[in-house]
């Protein structure tokens, strides 16, 4: 297996909302949080209007050479007045489909989402990683980002 | 001095943009980032405009009984597909003017944030505090947040 897949990263259609809920599900805090079902419950396909229709969020996913979806991220640009009024971004929902982990597809996706935020006048691109996903926290130190900050969530 | 000042919370306006800015500024990591002058760089009033017509963001500030502002805070809603597609809140940019600090305004604040995420279907408010800000950690964990997450970030 090639340690780099060749994987194309472009906007999320409608019809990927079901192979990026499967991303999101198939990881031990999304499966209690999502609803896998066939058809998906309603509330996944309006959210994806949403985000769609919102020109400060690309859904985006990575497609293999066969059109496979095999990876997706969320890029949010947000304005905001600190840092002398330079926007901010976050990367929310990185997964990587488990089949084709350790390929390179995260780094190339996020190495997109970087290089975006740059584009579009960013300073600073921010995420939350959970307590316990180590690995993901060496993969993004690896990637020159920080571990500086607490991410506090409430959930309700 | 009484513990709990009597504030009330409205959207920014273009007028309050100095006095958010010196808010931020006046904070060791903040002091390093902005510029504080007169008049203050363009940016912060693009910044503000950019803010202003994002109907996913609000940045909302404190004032106390005598119209003064003393306080800041953003709230951006944001759709995404996971948990079931329910909106998550980001609270951003949370200021307490020096003078009024320990009288129950940043709490104030972020329970209007917490109640308006609520109101807009977000299932998870979350944030980034600064490793070195333990009392901000320590008054989000009263306020009910779990220091669950590492907060990375990439800096430009």
């Amino acid at each position: 297996m090639p340690t780099e897949s060749p994987i194309s990263i472009r906007r999320a259609r409608h019809d990927d909302v079901v192979a990026i809920v499967a991303m999101l599900a198939d990881d031990p805090l999304g499966s209690a949080r999502e609803r896998l079902e066939d058809p998906l419950p309603p509330s996944y396909f309006q959210a994806f209007a949403a985000v769609d229709r919102d020109p400060n969020i690309q859904l985006v996913v990575a497609q293999d050479g066969e059109a496979n979806v095999v990876g997706c991220l969320q890029l949010c640009i947000l304005p905001g007045l600190s840092s002398q009024g330079a926007s901010r971004a976050l990367i929310e929902d990185v997964r990587v489909a488990a089949a084709c982990r350790s390929r390179g597809i995260g780094e190339q996706m996020v190495q997109w989402a970087v290089a975006e935020a740059r584009a579009r006048g960013c300073r600073l691109v921010e995420l939350l990683t959970h307590n316990t996903r180590k690995d993901a926290q060496r993969f993004y130190v690896r990637l020159g980002f920080q571990p500086s900050h607490v991410g506090m969530t409430l959930r309700f």
